[in-house]
Formats: C-alpha cells, structure tokens, sequence
C-alpha cells in the first residue's frame, strides 16, 4: 500500500514521498523499514528521532523534522491509526457456521442462522441463539438464556438460567454471568446464616464487552443490568441488582456492591471498590484502588480512601507528605512558646 | 394468597383488608397492583409514600398512614418477606437424576444415590460422590474426591485431587479449589525459585457456600479448611493453610494470605486483604478495602491500612481531612511566634 | 528411614540416636510419633518444648534442649526439610501418556511424544505440543498455540489463539491467556467506544507458574512477555503489553496495567496495584495494597498509596497516627499565643 493510499484513506495529507511503500503497522519504538506508525500523545515524541518506521502518522500541527520519513498529517493521528491497523490485519477467525456433534443443545433449543456452536458446547432448554452467534469451545448456558445475534462468547464462559445477553456482545473466557447474588441473613433462632432466595436476572445490553473471568451476579429480585455500550475489563465483580449505565467502563479487579447504580460514561479504573446501594452521576471518573462509600451526585474526577473531589485528594496527599516535618515545626514551637512564656511569666495552664 | 393468609404465615397481624389478594413479591421501588414488599431498613422509608404495592411487611412499631395500603406487622419484615418469597417462587430447577453419557467418570468412583452429573463432567480415580449431589455442566473433579451429600457444584468449577467438599455446600461456576499453595524459596546457589511441594488438601466444611470464580488452595502440609457455614463471595482468594471459622462471611475480591487463621463469624468486606500467619478472634468485622497485618485480639469493627479499630480509624481520617488547614494555622503560628520573640528580643534559636 | 541417613541426604550432623526410625514429615505444631519437622523461622520456637516429633531439623546454632528428641543440625533446615519432603512424598501423580477420545483435537495439530490430554480438551489448528506436555480435562486451546516440553495445564485453562508457552511451564485451573486487552478509544462523532483489534499475542516463557483464575491479555500490537521463571499467584491480572522480568513473583489479586514493564527479581505483594507505561528496575519488592503510578528506578522496598520507600511510608504512618494529638497540641498552642500576645499587646493580624 503506497503513502498516498494511506493518506487517502485516513483523510491525511502527505509529507514526503506518497509512492513509499508500506507492508506493515508497529508502534513507534517497534516500528522498522517498511512499516508505518504514529504519534499521538507527546510522551512518545522521544521516540521520534530514532525510530525506523517509513511512515509516521502525525497531528496537523506536529513538526516534520526528519527528511527521510514520510509523514502523514491528520486530525486524529491515532484514530488514523485504528483504519491503517485494520486494513492490515486480517479479520479475526470467524469459526465456521454450525454445531460442533461433541455439544450439547437441549432439544427445544432455538438456534439462528449462521450460528457456530463449537465441541463441548452446553445449552439448556428453551434457550434463544440468535443468527451469527458464536459459542466457543466448554462454555456452558443454562435453561431459558436469550443471546442475540453476532454475539461471541470464549471458551469455558458459564451463564447461568434466564440470562439474557443482547447484539455484538462480546464475553471473554472464564466469565460467569448469572451466579448467585451474596445475600444471607443472619438465623434469629440459632447460629448461622439463611440464605436469601436469589430469583432475580442479569441482562447484559447490546455492545457490551466482558473480560476473561468476570462475574456478574443474577438479581435477587428483579434485573442485574448492564447497559448498552459497558466496557468491563477482566476479574470484575458486579453484584446483584446492580445497573451499570451506559458507555460506562470499569477496569480490571474493580469491584461495584449490590444495588450501586452507576451512571452512564463513567470510567472506574482499576481495583476501585464500590459499596452497595448507592448512587453516582453520568460522566463521573474514580482513580484506581480508590474507595467509594458514598453516593456521587457531580460529575468530575474522584480519588482516595474514602474518594475525594481530584483536587481535594491531592491537596491532602500534599500536606500528608508535609507531615513528618510538620511534627519537628511543632515541637520546635512549642519550645518557643514556653520560652516565651517564661520570659513574660505568662502561666500557660488556664 | 390473601393477605390474611400471608399474615398467618409469617406470625403477623393485619391493618386494612384481610382479603386482598396477592399475587407477586417485589422491592418497594418496583412493585406493582398485586405485589407484596417490605420495609425493613429505614433508608427504605422514603419510597413508603410512592410505592404501588398493594401490601407492606413493616415492623411492630411502623406508622401506617396509608388507608389504600394493606400492613402487615411482624416481629421481623425483611425475614417475613423472605418467607413470603419462598411461598411465592417456584423452587430451583434441580436436574433430573441421573449421568450424562458424555460424562468421563472413572470406573472406581462411587456414586450415591439420585446424584445427577451434567454433559461433558469428568470424574477422577477412586472419588466418592454422596446421595443426591448435583455436578454440572463440564465441571472436573481430580482423583480422591469427596463430595458430601445434597451438595450442589454448578459448570466450569475445578476440584483438584483429594479434595473434601462436606454436605448441602454450594459451589459456583469457575471456582478452583485445592490449586498448588503459592510456595517458592529462593534458590541458594543459582538464580530463581525452588517450588516447595504443595502436598496437603483442602477441606469445606458442611453448608458452606462458594462464590463464583472463587480460588482456594490446597495446604503445603496438613489442611486448608473452610469451616461449616462459612459464605464466600465471587474472586474470593483463600491461601494455603488457612483457616476460615464457622460462619465467617467473606465478600467479594477479598484475599486471605497462608497460614491465616480466622475466627469464627467474623466479617470481611469487599477486597480487605489479610496477611499470612495471623489470626482473628471471633466476631470481628472488618471492613472494605482494610488491610490486615496484624493479628486481632479482640472483637469489634476494623477499618483501614493497616486497620484499627473503627473509632480510632474515624478519628485519624477526620484528622486528615483537617491538615490542609492546619498547614495554614502553623504557618500562621510561626509568623505569630516570631513576632513576639522580637517584641520581646528573645532569641529563637537554642 | 534412619535419622543417619537422613543427615546424609540433607548434609547435616546428628545428636542423638543415629538408628531413630522416621516414617513422615509434617509442620511442627502437627508432627506425632515418628515424624520429622524443623524449625527455621525463630517464630517457631515456641513450638519446640511442645512438639511430638521425633526429629527436629535444625540450624547449627540451634540450643537442643530435649534429650527425647533427635536433632538434625544443618546450614539451611528449611532447604533441608524440603529435600525430606521430596523424599517422603509420592510424585505428583502424572496421567497416563495418550489423547482421551473425547478430546477434539485439529487434524493438523502435531503432538509430541508422550503427551497427555484428558477428557474433553480442545486444541485448535496448527497448534503445536511438545514432549511429555499434559493437558488436563476439558482445557481449551486455539489456534496455533504452541505448548514447550513437559509443560502442565490443569483443567478448565483457556489459551487463546497464537499463545505460546515455553518448557517446564505450570498453569493452573480456569487462567486465561490471551484474552483481548482491554483497549478502547471514545468515538469521535457518536456517543461510545470504539475497539482497538488486539492483534498481538501473549509469550509465557520456560518454567513459569500461572496461578488458579489468573487473566493474562494478549497485546495490543507485539507481544505481553512472562519472562523465564516468573511466578504468579491466583487471580492476578496482568494487562496487554506488560513484560515481567525473570524471576518476578507476584501474589494474589495483584494487577499490573498495560505497557508497564517489570524489572528482574520484582517481589509483589497481594493486592498491589501498577498503572500503565511505568518501568520498574531489577530487585524491587512492593508491599501489600500498594499502589504504584509512578516508576521505580531504584532497587528497595516500597509500601504505600501512592508507593513510598518503606522508610519514608512508616515515617508517615507514623506521623498520622499522630495527627489526632497534634490538632490538640496546636489549639492548645493557638490559646498560648493569643495570650501571649495579649500580655504583650502585639496585634496577630499582620
């Protein structure tokens, strides 16, 4: 693929030869003869000078410095990116359509057109395959689940009875979609633990990715939901009666308590926690590890133990930082007062 | 069912129409024409006003103001309302008896009776299966199994040989129980770790329950145990030679380290982490995202990193929350010190 | 076996009957008539009055006090008892050499000699399997997995597509290799996120040991490394395009985020967490609930939110608990100036 195509394609202008050819796409500091790459963010400008990419793809601003690269300028350097990345790469295997004869299928199971089910595929009764769905190798799905068309879900993935999964979804392995919520009460009678009915749902919306071993509890009544667009990364816990809104995304171990509703467009990062029964905004940010207890009613970015307004979490790290020598400074005070007190004979006990 | 009847059923006394008839059970922010709720937690008071259900689990004491509602007053709502929940869904769909022919059980396993094991279940050497157990969907039990009675282990768990699961426990979907103890010392003459054998076992108690993708591993010698009536949570990590007390209760994504020995009915919240070779007395509640690093002696409340007990840990957060300001107060007091030593043409410095 | 010949096989010194029988191994707290146990940790000691074993490993300077029991006094008692451990454990057990008939294996796949696959695994086209490699019940490979010699994988493990994994390596239970990384850009013009193709692969390299549960995702373009000898614990994280240095443990529930790279030797503790695109160098050890966002450019240890060298975290810690006294201290010193200041008609406001 000539510079020039490549341009053309990603609505960019050429700096340099528009004939170079490229066979290949790497990042920057990967990147060697024949290949094109991109800077988006500045923290790799200092790999500009020395990569060997042919071709970079750059901001409409940036300064085209080297003679013997061929730079293309574009809005979205890596958005270009994105296009360039999947004109050249090949299209993820696709299994071909059918059901594998090792699997499984309940006899009154409803399967769409163009499904492939693979070996060792489990599906329980009155289960709905929509058209194009992907069930990959030992995943397992209980009675009644409805999964809508062009959904893929890996291997070993288990969803419980009654799930329902909607269109393009996309589940990662080991994910267990549909497990008991938590929920015990204590017997009044004797030692122990009751265990409360869980007879509740999970339904997952359309374009939904699911990480490698995610658990999503089933409601204790009524729904789990996660809505259109949810990003979940792997070893997320969502427990029962959960909502998550939205185009929200949640990054790996984070971990939302029952009955939290959070808002659309949030991003949790990692190892965030976030108690039950409460609520937060759309367009809220939590910081990674951070700890929420408490109902979230502004947009903005949140972080800290429990979680602070940014600003504020920073000031507190700031002075938490002072802290050591703040005890020297008091100390030295207080041995100054006393002389001063001495010199006045000022009595300090009131 | 009239309401009458669900009165006698719960042990309670009417207010409004003993014969309104109910048909479903909901939350109180869900339910509709028909439905019976509860308010058992006063944070629930505030959907009291709005909520269409035609009947109310309340305490002795609720105020009941509404003419259009039918009450029902009991000892206990929220335990009432799970009786009434019983009374109202159907029971969990147990399989049929029986095992599948894709099923891989070795031919020395004993199997008690009405056990029903799933498609594509595997079943190792010499392992013992007692009456009634349910082992689903493309689940493996290792060689020298025990599986109690009534014992249900839903798709995708992993046992690992000579693993000992008692009666009436509950396994979720992905759990892996008796993996290797995380074991390595370093190697004295060369570089890297030295495996130490993982060679005990691990052992679930009676009316256990076990979240899903939950992980648990066997002991380096002796037992890692998880005593009766102990619940753990989805992603729960137990470590090597732990020892969980009876009826403890585990929440999601916390990690007890090896060699930990808890106490009996303790608490441990969503993501606390526990270091190993400590122990807990009886009744301690720590709670989220708190590390343990050392052991506990007495019962009560834990809270933070590394926990204290809750008073103490409220105390030194509101603490914090005071030190920017303090910051400006000791600058200020130095200013202020100053002032007067050279008002009074006393030297500072000693 | 004789305590003389067990001194012989650990290189030790015997006190006491040379011709004591010993027929078991275990822990010091457990051990019973005709046991072997050591003490290498002074934590231990306490053990010693108490213990029922018949032989005691310990180091040369150990004080033996009990004329009943037999001692073993050698440099390294722990290097030592696991030499006897070894010697008193049966293998592991290895399963029989053969493909189970129920495993589904791609024509084109080429196995090695000796290889074992239990019942129901998958392995995809193309893939490749070294000698003596096993691969435990109803385990998924993809496509073009290559498996080193003598490799173990234990059940319900998903490697996906294009993984390769090196010689003596172990995996266990329900991990996931592979996986997508979790990489996704807001779109431009619509509401939502657009996925960025993972098109780079996961390399786990010789004698690694992947714990139960564990997520490893593939990269983004290249390669996420696991570098020889690395050892991770169960349920830990590890996102697209990290390298792990040689050697580097990682306990459980720890997660590290995409790019970052790992130095050599790195100890991690449990529940730790590492932003993305930082570095750390060789001989780092990162304690508990740590959370590292910047990179650590020096060998040491770190503890902390954000991570601090351990010295200056427990100066901090130190100083917070503290804090509470401190706001008392400086009140009290606000009401001695002010005094002060009146005594000597100072105006405080400047």
């Amino acid at each position: 693929m000539q510079a020039a195509e490549i341009a053309k394609l990603v609505g960019g202008d050429v700096l340099g030869d528009p004939s170079r050819v490229i066979s290949g796409v790497r990042k920057i500091e990967e990147a060697g003869e024949g290949d094109i790459s991109f800077i988006a963010n500045p923290k790799y400008l200092r790999f500009h000078d020395g990569t060997q990419a042919s071709a970079l793809l750059v901001n409409r601003e940036f300064e085209t410095t080297r003679k013997d690269l061929v730079y293309i300028k574009t809005d979205d350097p890596y958005l270009a990116f994105l296009l360039v990345l999947r004109t050249f790469m090949p299209p993820a295997i696709r299994p071909e359509p059918g059901v594998h004869p090792t699997a499984v299928i309940a006899s009154d199971v409803v399967l769409g057109a163009n499904v492939s089910i693979g070996p060792h595929v489990v599906v329980g009764a009155r289960s709905v395959i929509g058209d194009g769905v992907v069930i990959q190798s030992n995943t397992v799905l209980g009675e009644d689940v409805m999964v809508g068309r062009d959904t893929v879900i890996f291997p070993n993935v288990t969803l419980y009875h009654q799930t329902r999964v909607g269109e393009r979804v996309t589940i990662h392995a080991g994910a267990v979609i549909g497990a008991d919520g938590f929920g015990f009460l204590p017997r009044g009678t004797s030692e122990g633990w009751e265990k409360i009915p869980q007879t509740g749902i999970v339904v997952v919306e359309d374009d939904v990715e699911i990480g490698a071993n995610v658990t999503i509890d089933r409601a204790t009544l009524g729904e789990t939901r996660i809505e259109q667009g949810v990003k979940l990364d792997n070893l997320v816990h969502i427990a029962h009666n959960v909502v998550l809104g939205r185009h929200t995304v949640i990054a790996a171990q984070a971990g939302i308590s029952g009955s939290a509703r959070i808002g659309e467009r949030n991003m949790i990062a990692g190892q965030v926690g976030i108690v039950g029964h409460i609520d937060t905004v759309p367009d809220v940010i939590i910081e990674a590890q951070s700890g929420v207890s408490k109902s979230i009613r502004k947009a903005g970015r949140y972080f800290g133990h429990p979680v602070k307004e940014h600003a504020q979490a920073l000031r507190q790290e700031g002075a938490l930082r002072q802290l050591p020598d703040l005890l020297r400074d008091i100390r030295d005070m207080q041995r100054r007062i006393a002389q001063l007190e001495a010199a006045l004979g000022v009595d300090a006990k009131e």
